[in-house]
């Protein structure tokens, strides 16, 4: 799906961060995990450098999920467990904006695009077309309209940072009008498919995120690309790194553990610039 | 993903159908549709001949989703616009029962499967685990719980026949405790999930299905493979054959299309037995 | 990979064949079989109608192997076993030809067409980098060189109907300079990689084949998609039907057959113009 | 494909290995790469740690072929060009031996692992079949037979270190009775197609190899799992970390080049011990 031509890590000023992830548990029953820490270098980032370290030391299997993912699974065993995740990553100094871009239309899109136009779990895109024309009224189709979107909720939706123990829905954030970052990208997602713009979430880090944390955005096929836009900073911002794509939270848990829950003891995320 | 091994269409006693779906439009502005009208071979039928005319004759294109089902893609002109496919499958002549079936760990269960542990748009599973746990309570854990779920589902959600325009999730079926073929699924899929039962919709049609439409029902992993559970039903019907599969609603319309909204003036399935 | 603008059936004129192979085994022992005789809708083919009899009736799975083609998986039982597949197939009514399409350059090809870029078992592109740039002497990059290459073979390479026990390479080609028809392509294959020109063989129908048999030809890709380009015919030729695509003959074997060979009692292939 | 289950990777003595691999060029003008230089994380190996550095720092875009592999595209601008790629990798403390493994039959073999049995570029599998049968006469169907054939070929091949230019096929390597690890290992991967064993290619790192370089090996699908296999060491060695798996040598170069032929000026390849 992808080629060189369309990378958008310039030459020029390449933007350097060191992104940490680091997880403890207590194990009270040996626990299934399924783990997406490990970035991908793709068309806007490139890993330079990465430890992926899980102690005590056990038997972990790796495997690519259908959206491109690296997942990682494992059992953790009973007692102290913990997975520090390190990488040094190469991403562009500024996220591109091209206003003008043009809506792609629906027999033009790629076969793989395709799934991103469809109603997800907390993405209930099927009941949000009317809202997305009204917000977008007037606006060129395209990039245009995204922006508008994400302006919209900048302007309406209350961004609370911190992180819900469980994500709203589209819709929920729309009765609500606040949200953590991952929920503002829920009720943009659905705003774009209601247009028929492919949109997709994206989890990982974004540099001097305030409080630092895990974080969430997304992305708009526009124009023959994917678009980054996010309505919890103020869209000049730089320095995003992708752990996972999917169509919304349900498909881009940073961990989905299986059995009686268990919660982190310790969840410490670290961002910092090494250009 | 299968072998040999697995198939379940047994040498003995071929069941054979002819299945049609005929569906017409009057289109106003050239449309995008995808389809999901052609059944492919697999595990459990095998198309022995297969029509798909669309009138006026026009580009179509088709391609396999990341679920494995045959899409087609095309832009329907202005005017009257047709489909009829018609297929004869040999199908089991019963659908496999198996208590005693046992669950399959999540570290055991292959990759292909694991997407099927998630919620999805209308399978909010992480809200079911406490519900599904009462349902199936004292029941071995696999197959016997899915079938205590089914049968939960057979005595306490009414079957309404027919379609809604728009499907429910599984919380609003079990908030108003009724619903079409695949609103049942839809909570049967989100109590086996509930479970860390893998669970998937199936759409196609079904033998002397009253009234006869398109119908939908779930297929849930266990000791190694997929099974068929249906809750409209009693258990005991055969002749399932199957259009698509996919997480729920969202990802196996049998028609999705693009535009402003455009409604069949005819819809008709049929479903005979040619054995 | 593909969207509908792409598609090169174009409307007007559609053109409709009747395409159809029969196989007869006498088998010996429980023979396992992989077949791909079913072929799928795609760019430049749209299936109207099909049959698939497998007699006697046995247990058949299909798949999607990594090409994108249907294949069918069996264990033929002892005594007589018949397959026959008939197809009604609307096509283009002449291929495409388009002088000064571009070459496309490395870092810009789609993933998914850069396995073929890299030799095969029967076409050794390592070795055919010298002898494409002189056949292609003071061309313009792209169509025109595999425009260059197919004319090349049909003036030098001596075409024999009729198929060999066994596959030749391109380096065996270039040597006994003569073969069947999917030698010729093997050779032409082996040259358009040696340019790093992407290029696939495809077996299936084609129209008023003298005398009449299974046919293979090549595609290359250029200009962003896939050319036919046939040296065993005159290049005016219509009505090709796709039932594989691959890297070399390796790939699209009609059928596979593991254990002691079996060879065909009787092996027909029909194919004919209903527009 | 994969379960935990299967996971070799066991729990007592973690073997761990720091591997790496620099590769200078001198490049006239921008040449497109392809290369395999990242490993992955699967079932018989964990990384710990890993480095990837460019210089200089240009746009590179990953993707993950259809073998799974991890691959790394980019145009090398005019200059001096360098790669260093550094691995902490956790693997197996010893191959596995399993005498007695069943052959599995082809009806029951995974989807994924059909292409194996099927001859490629440089694995004539074809030709194989009768010299397979003869050197595993009165050998158990399974791990028996490959073992059987890596003595075979350890008694009879030359294993001369070092690297061709060019890779040697099967055929090549049995009239030439000598060749470099992965020639050694194309004619096992041909002789175990030949006996309908899937087997592929498998290119890395090995601990101690003597002199130390890249290294080839292959693999056979036997009783549900792969095993490896190499006739260039004693049988006995431990610490290979995988690169890249293949049908042969065309699908797993560590770096495939286009246009003008460049040489590395310096390729330096290491293996420690950091257990």
């Amino acid at each position: 799906m992808t080629n060189m031509s369309e990378s958008i890590i310039k030459e020029s000023q390449p933007f350097r961060l060191r992104v940490s992830c680091h997880l403890k548990f207590d194990i009270e029953f040996p626990t299934p995990f399924i783990l997406m820490l490990r970035p991908r270098s793709g068309m806007q980032q490139w890993i330079e450098k990465e430890e992926y370290i899980i102690t005590p030391s056990i038997p972990v299997v790796e495997f690519t999920d259908s959206y491109g993912n690296l997942c990682q699974r494992l059992v953790a065993p009973v007692g102290l467990f913990s997975i520090t995740t390190i990488s040094e990553v190469v991403t562009a100094d500024s996220i591109d904006q091209d206003f003008g871009a043009p809506f792609v239309d629906i027999q033009c899109l790629p076969e793989a695009v395709l799934p991103y136009l469809l109603p997800s779990r907390y993405c209930e895109s099927d009941c949000f077309n009317e809202m997305a024309m009204q917000i977008t009224d007037g606006k060129e189709l395209g990039y245009d309209q995204v922006a508008a979107i994400t302006d919209w909720l900048r302007a309406n939706v209350s961004y609370v940072p911190g992180s819900n123990s469980e994500s709203l829905s589209a819709i929920e954030v729309n009765n609500k009008m606040s949200g953590v970052c991952i929920d503002l990208a829920h009720l943009g997602i659905a705003l774009c498919r209601g247009l028929s713009i492919p949109a997709h979430i994206a989890v990982g880090y974004l540099f001097e995120l305030k409080p630092m944390d895990m974080h969430a955005w997304f992305e708009a096929y526009i124009g023959g690309r994917w678009y980054t836009f996010d309505a919890t900073q103020d869209g000049t911002q730089r320095g995003y790194v992708t752990l996972g794509l999917g169509r919304d939270a349900a498909d881009v848990a940073v961990f989905n553990q299986f059995g009686p829950s268990v919660f982190p003891l310790e969840h410490v995320v670290s961002v910092e610039n090494i250009t």
